[in-house]
């Protein structure tokens, strides 16, 4: 047995329970703005650095929604992905065969879509230069941002997808706007030309327009998608309610080196946070994704895996994907029910 | 009676069928790229100008999709928004109750939905500066764009869309990304602000990933959407896709004074144009949006959409809507029926 430093970052909200299985815990999120007056303490940020894996719960609440940037709580989280260099974030949309009911799609348009966005994390119009507050030439008042990537932003992110849809069902599209956006131009030439590196695989382009109707018209149409920071945050959202069970899905964010950042893709609930009503699946399953892509851990991540679908088949169901004739139980209750299962 | 002074622009693929009542028209998109070699001709940009409104069929199709950024159908269309400074692009979604089926969602989810979505369509993203091709300190290739808004492109926006969720249900929610974007900061900040003028309005703001996924999750939640270029690029085609029938949604787009801008927000489909298959109601709903909202013609856009409801209770259905049990017409016919009943 090797042993392993993961730095957990339970952050806000309904975070800490679904972490609650939390060693060597350090604050980020409002809950450092809180102790520090800082979303990501230096001190979070060396200890998620110098581990092997970091594994978040989820950040943000109304206490903070006002803050001025730098204090708020997403700040921290676009610090951490940014200080740990996490540029490729994997987001898994899958309809299970349990819980096909609680998608909003008619069954025969959701049972089997199994998507993974591959987001690009620290780069275009989120981390771009120049941004900020001007005026304009009538002294009127603005507010502006940058989309930008350059030619190894893109190549990075795009092998990366290539891989995964190697590893899943060899199809490729990439989503962007090049119709309209250079930035969209450049990506899709870039995209484009690696093709060649990956004969094996189907890549197709789509607009970003056109992906979030397809998505809702026909999402088995899909494998992997690629696309950037913003585009992605936005489709992978899309993608994870087609399945109805976002209380379920994970995510996994890497770089070229270092530890990855896993985290659950649902938010911080704050609404019922400390009601021990919250999904811990999600979590569970990121904690899988960590053993995989993390620390590559393969046969601990397929067990953790495996104890998951084990519990829903004897019918355990936390509040947001309950149905008559299973067992609602809470989030404490829905993590002891996994470990029994490992 | 009076009379107005319309211009058509068929565009290209389906276009032409489905704006087929077309008399006065000028070349715009792939159709101008050949004849002239720009996409938005002098002649066409002056002519909508001195119309009473312009109804638009479709542009853009495989042909033209590797153009340059200056002969594409696309810049086109950018241009004659710019240049006619339709900055209110009015967008319904609403599931026809003869259509529910038509829906990938499930019909309790589906039935009874009516979106409008109100989207700023001369700022942002697609026109902001600085924008173009450059290198990076490390000499790499970048493509940029910039996302901008000033205070009066939101003040102005905001208005309109104020004033439709007046004449709707009373309800309002603003999309932005003011947890991580400067633009959508200002972009808050100057929409909160002028609640106040409109004290009957309930005033909401979401995220853009969180509104990509309540669309599915509840769509009925929503009365009138007011967001962004780019945002409401997106939203707006996942809104109408959740009709299932955006062969049916027409949209305008309005500015302060001079003619407004009326198309379809269905594409050219390049792939069936030619073959009688297109569906008009699109097109001859946004000739009921011209009538009403480009000309104040309220009875006679009334009298137009009765029409249409009319011709699919009589069971006329294109392919794209068609299902068992009613009678299967094509892009000609379909007008033909619709006429009779005007
Ligand atoms: C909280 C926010 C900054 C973040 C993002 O936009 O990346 C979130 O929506 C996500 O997708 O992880
Ligand atoms: C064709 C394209 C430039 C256009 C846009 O992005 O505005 C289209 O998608 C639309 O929504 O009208």
């Amino acid at each position: 047995k090797r042993s392993y430093n993961v730095t957990l970052l339970p952050g806000d909200g309904i975070g800490p329970e679904v972490v609650a299985v939390a060693k060597d815990e350090k604050l980020m999120g409002g809950a450092a703005v809180d102790a520090y007056g800082v979303p990501l303490p230096e001190e979070t940020l060396a200890a998620a650095q110098a581990s092997d894996a970091v594994l978040l719960g989820a950040i943000g609440g109304y206490k903070w929604d006002n803050n001025e940037k730098h204090l708020k709580p997403e700040t921290g989280l676009l610090q951490i992905r940014a200080g740990l260099g996490v540029f490729a974030n994997l987001r898994p949309a899958a309809v299970l065969p349990q819980l096909v009911d609680a998608s909003t799609l008619k069954k025969e348009v959701a049972e089997g879509v199994d998507i993974m966005v591959v987001r690009e994390l620290t780069g275009g119009i989120y981390f771009g230069q120049p941004r900020g507050f001007g005026k304009n030439d009538k002294g009127e008042d603005t507010g502006f941002n940058t989309e930008v990537y350059s030619a190894s932003e893109i190549d990075r992110i795009t092998r990366v997808a290539f891989e995964v849809a190697r590893k899943r069902r060899g199809k490729l599209c990439s989503v962007d706007k090049a119709n309209v956006l250079e930035a969209s131009m450049l990506w899709r030439k870039r995209v484009t030309s690696l093709a060649s590196e990956f004969p094996d695989i189907e890549l197709s382009h789509m607009y970003v327009d056109n992906a979030a109707m397809q998505l809702i018209r026909n999402p088995k149409q899909f494998d992997t998608i690629v696309t950037n920071n913003i585009f992605g945050d936005i489709l992978s959202d899309e993608a994870s309610m087609l399945t109805g069970s976002i209380g379920m899905l994970p995510s996994a964010s890497v770089g070229e080196s270092g530890p990855g950042l896993f985290e659950p893709i649902h938010g911080s609930a704050p609404d019922i946070a400390g009601q021990d009503k919250a999904n811990p699946l999600a979590t569970i399953l990121s904690a899988a994704m960590l053993l995989r892509y993390g620390l590559g851990e393969e046969n601990a991540a397929k067990r953790v895996e495996a104890a998951v679908t084990e519990t829903l088949n004897n019918g355990f169901r936390t509040g947001d994907i309950y149905s008559p004739g299973t067992t609602l139980v809470g989030c404490k209750r829905m993590g002891e029910e996994v470990l029994k299962t490992v």
